[in-house]
């Protein structure tokens, strides 16, 4: 087996390989092609930004996981993954961008290859890089039945394992310097993009424990701060225009070590912040506490939900949709893991070891206010936070 | 309409959209639907990292194009986007991660609300974003047909505006000074991870001209920047091990101002760098000037591709595939255009103000070699590159 640098020890994988298969045989899946990149790397440590063509991996009835991709990436596979030369298959260029060929002809020759062309292909017909043409384009050549396997593997990484746990911990390490990084920066007059300068090189500086100095690596989101009336909307990046007095900006940042994020929003308000946004950190704050403590192995995403929205209503403040959602090993564009969401309606069971972002910030009409946590469930007890950062709205003059 | 501060002009906004209108027609395409984030962007002004759920542009036969997403994005596309409210439409959270309903249901009856129902419905069938399921579902339930669009968006892009020249100009005076800090800060002995904070302090601190200072923007790639037997592999971000002497790192990289991008990779060499390394380094200079020089409006991308393939030839390094792809407004996760392709079989002619990252570079057995450039076609001439840096293989001790 090739001497690679992995981030977990060959037995985890090797347990995680076995869960997929249960899950496979389960649903009644033979082949499991996957690509989200998250999926791929928590199956064989694939690390490459190379999810912009054509790419997965493999996990057949026997047999170690397999890497598929381009000829190019198939390189950085023998840099990154477990698995041996043979099981690490690379594309030619002509397959790529072409209007003429497309990438999962060979896919399909691959699986073809070794012996398992009328097998149950499932797919992530709901993911991110595999597009419709590409389903379209599998299904006319792959003989066997395909099957939609979309958030199989994604199931299986919902409980974290003691090593993905300490990673989330170097992550939550790093989030907290963010934070304080912002701020010790932020001030009225500061361009926007100045702050987020800081932002990035406190974040993929890193941190340090006791065995050392360690590195941030990227965020699968990248900073959100929007100001003011632009905190209205969930999802706007920065621009370069000086920071204002009397408006408050929220941060949706994350901490990320190898790959593991640790998301934590806090808002400051430059100057006094106004009564409204004073009662509604005061509702928030209170819904945390709740929804925490509703968070126990054994109990539902949606209790946490309701403990939250209970606070919210009680108060009288209206808002809709999902507070949370899990969060670990995550590749652009979304840090988020897609399985079950922290709504009144998600009757999933919480279990030890779970980990999620619970995320209920509030889009008001004139401004935004985001304080959030990542939460990890006990085996008894409320949730904990994985990072240690005053939970409030700020205030900077 | 809306009081926004948009990136270009009405006029500017207008030209695209008739511009798409009559590659529309040639194409059959009654209605069409982008959500490729890029071709979001360029058609309204939309801005905002909210592509990892369903959203898109929709032009129908007449009127402004209309945004359709997520309800929390609607608000940040009355921020960003120049359409008034009526053609700024949100759906609700019920329809995000959700097994029992799809934003497609959505999208289709809201087509339908426009009475286009029965009309011919362009989609970005191979684009990311757009999901098989996506697909599947839409075709479902809007009672036209559905035709492939891919690209057709992308094609309009191709040649770029003097205002988009404009931003591309800021976005190589910011590369620019990514490299400056690169070479100031590399050294044997530093981690990895703090010279990419510094790599992104510099790009997003940004740049100045005559108007002032102005910051950067965030790259559709991340920094690729592997070292010694890692730079034999294509796309490897970065580790937060010590940087040793005697290896070569190739980092590429590119300035981003509001979207626009200007991509520019160069190799340093820790220790004097070895003879074949050298050897390489002349080959794609030298095959840079005769690309450069075969980049003329008139001639064909496949001969850029043969230009320096001549060379390569000639001087007997073998190398396969794409050397290079149009460059301009993108969003994660790849800065090109995904049109034409720089290889030797490709006859899209090149036209002025075209611009495209000529991308040479060297993969071999035991290092990588990365020096590249964006280049603009001329009226006549040869192509000019838009960032001034010194193209060769640098050494530092």
């Amino acid at each position: 087996m090739p001497d690679v640098p992995l981030p977990f020890s060959r037995t985890e994988y090797a347990d995680r390989l076995a869960k997929t298969r249960t899950a496979m045989a389960a649903n009644d899946v033979e082949v499991l092609f996957c690509c989200d990149p998250s999926n791929m790397a928590w199956l064989t440590g694939y690390d490459g930004w190379s999810f912009y063509v054509h790419q997965g991996v493999i996990v057949g009835p026997e047999g170690d996981p397999i890497f598929w991709g381009r000829r190019m990436d198939a390189n950085g596979a023998m840099r990154t993954c477990y698995m041996a030369e043979a099981d690490i298959l690379g594309y030619s260029d002509d397959f790529v961008m072409s209007t003429e060929r497309h990438a999962m002809q060979d896919l399909a020759r691959v699986i073809a290859a070794r012996g398992w062309a009328d097998k149950r292909l499932g797919v992530e017909m709901e993911n991110y890089y595999y597009s419709a043409r590409a389903h379209a384009v599998l299904s006319e050549h792959h003989a066997g039945e395909t099957t939609d396997a979309t958030a199989l593997v994604n199931w299986q990484r919902a409980v974290k394992s003691e090593a993905e746990l300490h990673f989330m911990g170097r992550a939550a390490r790093i989030v907290e310097k963010m934070h304080d990084r912002i701020l010790e920066t932020i001030r009225p007059g500061i361009r926007k993009n100045e702050l987020v300068a800081e932002i990035f090189h406190a974040g993929i500086w890193g941190a340090e424990d006791e065995d050392g100095r360690y590195g941030g690596d990227y965020p699968a989101i990248l900073p959100l701060l929007p100001t003011g009336m632009d905190a209205t909307a969930a999802h706007l990046t920065w621009d370069d225009r000086v920071m204002e007095k009397d408006a408050a900006t929220f941060f949706e940042i994350a901490g990320v070590y190898r790959r593991y994020h640790v998301p934590l929003c806090r808002t400051i308000h430059l100057g006094p912040a106004p009564t409204d946004m004073r009662a509604a950190e005061e509702a928030v704050i209170e819904g945390i506490d709740d929804g925490m403590n509703a968070a126990r192995a054994g109990n539902t995403a949606g209790d946490v939900a309701r403990a939250f929205y209970d606070v919210l209503a009680k108060r009288g403040i209206s808002r809709e949709g999902r507070c949370g959602y899990p969060i670990g090993l995550s590749y652009p564009p979304d840090w988020g893991e897609r399985t079950y969401s922290i709504r009144p309606t998600d009757e999933t069971e919480l279990k030890p070891d779970m980990t999620f972002h619970f995320m209920p910030a509030l889009w008001m009409e004139n401004w935004g206010l985001e304080i959030t946590e990542t939460l990890r469930i006990m085996e008894t007890g409320p949730a904990q936070c994985l990072a240690d950062y005053p939970r409030k709205l700020f205030e900077k003059s």
